[in-house]
């Protein structure tokens, strides 16, 4: 039996969804690598007794460790550490020295960003933030706030709690620490091997997948298999003890041969990582012109460190004009076809290929709506080009969604369709 | 006491983070515009034993509605119907005119997208997702799956369950006919209404704002007071009954006075949607040339419905080529000030603009990091112009984080940028 864990993300800013949380599924991810299991993760707001109930679902689940992240900051609406140390039977007070530590990085903070702070205010938030449960491990601050190890009071029983801060950069850079301290160590150490492996399709509906699972059922035993499909990619990922290794094979099989070449990765690796590496692999160079997609395809193409060895840029032609005079798109054109239309798409491409002096352009033309759709040429209409030394592809689809989903789509559409021309493969 | 409900987000790909829960936040925020109040929302894998205790621990929460998003998909990792029937205590079913709508939907896509599909996987798929817990009420299908609302079986008590797909589309089209069910309509006819006001700072820090509601607390009763700080930008969202209007408008006064206009924000508006309506009432046009945000600026100033009328596009400018030859920035600055330097952030916002032809143009250039770094400029190093007809604003800073976490604070502090520009107000 596995180490298992249990997440609680606090803040009524995740609840409502002005902030996502990336905090639960980084944690999920980092427990699985440690061997450690993750059955739920719960939202709470900023309320005691939300979090309270929260804490005890997971404590009563039988899990190893509860991990808590946010409510550490210094409003009085952060109050995870004094609920966190009730629950465990831990009173809290202010640790003096840890005030002092807080203080001093609060004042170099404050100088380092010339904010104007209030003396009085910045000393109350910081008396806040040293509030720790008697008898808890203190893990030092990244930012301001520490993190803590909550053992349950002595006498009663229960998992320790581990509190993280909210900031996914501090809650990351405080991971280490906290893995390694005794408590969390000792809760952890039923931790066993546990493998992920990740296939990637191309162009094919959930439903034939399903049908290659059903039909390999009963040899699929020891492997928890998830299939998801995301702007119009369908992902495999399956979880399993290294014993089952031969049945995760066998499944990889199963697919490979059912699927052929719309299964485009077996290695986990994504589209753009790919791309990346075909461009860096040709010492060739890719730029864009874009319509609907506004910059997301240049955007996701510089988002990967280095990439400005291989992407030069792209230019957002929202307006005709913009086609015209930064992307040589003819005048003549555009009133004879539109603006949206497969000759534009590889005009664009060939006018960013041009401009930018790239081996490789990449043209994106469509309507994002909800507006600005015709009988003809619905909202979702999208046509793509790229062209590159060996030659030219091209894509025309109309897609379903919102405005924002159509951006999204085209964006990895043009990213497999710029797949297929640098190395062949599925059909984009 | 207001009506309440507990929510579920069933799926091993958000719980692992492949995929961002959208559902969860959306479901929370409808709620409460219908004066409902969610108190968590609980992630869980496509495993029946944890689906059915967050089922559990929801029910046994007190809530009058607990509503689960995800699991009803063909394959065989989706089992919310299943597991929800038989945790009310209602075993499932194949309701043969169910299935023969599916059947139909099914058929009308796969013919519409052109894919291949076989027909006995198809058929299985679609008696799987016509599979539903007896004496449930069927939602039609807006994709290919059936929402249901399933009431505790005869004898037992305890809250309905509505089970809603996982898409976000099918989610949010299947909605409406979710809250006329008359099993939904009695469980959450205790909603009173829950106000919602929200109110956005620009360039103070977190104590500053703790200060002032640490100096009016005792005045604040009746208000849910949450902060929450993102991209350099302090939101404060307050949720109330009507009773405690004269509290809210308290807290309101109270940060008008402390922060002046640094309040940049008393309506909810987002800084993107004040950008836009000043370009639209000035009837101005907006293009960027940016660097290190890679067309990320582009892309948010695109993603409003209607922004074509005042966005013009961009250059995503990585490679120094492209600074010189699509933004005119001279081979001799270039060389002299280096390409992150507040000179060339100056020329590629007057370049967009001269390119454009736009009556507003932005520059960034920056280093996103992790590389590229150095002593003069360390990673972070952001410089920003925007130039108007009216004058010129710029901003350099050094920003914290990861090369993502600096792409969007740069991508917002050009969006305040452009609104002192446009509007005056807080420095960015």
């Amino acid at each position: 039996m596995a180490a298992r864990a249990g997440i609680v993300v606090t803040g009524t800013e995740v609840l409502t969804g002005r902030v996502s949380d990336r905090n639960g599924p980084w944690l999920a991810e980092a427990l699985r690598a440690e061997g450690v299991d993750v059955g739920s993760v719960v939202v709470v707001g900023d309320r005691p007794e939300d979090l309270r109930s929260a804490l005890a679902f997971l404590a009563g689940s039988g899990v190893d460790l509860v991990i808590t992240t946010g409510g550490l900051g210094p409003t009085a609406d952060d109050l995870t550490a004094v609920v966190v140390g009730d629950f465990q039977g831990r009173p809290s007070a202010v640790d003096p020295a840890l005030e002092a530590r807080i203080g001093a990085i609060v004042a170099r903070l404050s100088a380092l960003r010339g904010w104007r702070m209030e003396p009085a205010a910045t000393a109350a938030g910081v008396t806040k933030q040293a509030q720790v449960p008697v008898g808890a491990t203190v893990l030092e601050p990244v930012g301001t706030a520490p993190g803590l190890v909550v053992p349950v009071a002595e006498g009663r029983s229960g998992p320790p709690v581990l509190v993280l801060p909210g900031p996914p950069s501090e809650l990351q850079g405080m991971w280490p620490a906290a893995l390694a301290a005794e408590l969390v160590r000792t809760a952890l150490a039923g931790a066993t091997e546990l493998r992920q492996e990740t296939l990637r399709l191309w162009g094919t509906p959930e439903s034939e997948l399903a049908a290659t699972l059903r039909r390999i059922d009963d040899q699929l035993r020891g492997l928890e298999v998830t299939t998801c499909l995301r702007d119009g990619e369908l992902e495999i990922v399956t979880r399993y003890s290294p014993d089952a290794g031969p049945a995760y094979r066998l499944l990889q099989q199963a697919v490979t041969e059912d699927f052929g070449d719309m299964l485009f990765s077996q290695d986990g690796a994504t589209v753009d990582e790919q791309v990346a590496a075909a461009l860096a692999g040709r010492a060739w160079t890719v730029a864009v012109g874009e319509s609907c997609t506004g910059g997301l395809l240049a955007a996701r193409l510089t988002a990967a460190p280095g990439s400005s060895a291989w992407a030069l840029g792209g230019v957002a032609a929202y307006a005709n004009s913009a086609k015209e005079q930064l992307l040589d798109v003819s005048v003549e054109m555009l009133a004879a076809s539109g603006a949206v239309s497969p000759e534009v798409a590889l005009a664009m491409a060939q006018g960013a290929r041009d401009r930018f002096g790239a081996d490789v352009g990449v043209g994106v033309t469509g309507i994002a709506g909800p507006g600005g759709g015709t009988t003809g040429k619905p909202v979702g209409t999208v046509h793509l080009a790229a062209v590159g030394p060996d030659g030219t592809a091209t894509k025309s689809v109309v897609l379903p969604g919102s405005r924002d989903a159509v951006r999204q789509r085209t964006t990895t559409l043009a990213l497999h369709l710029l797949r297929g021309l640098l190395l062949g493969g599925p059909p984009a």
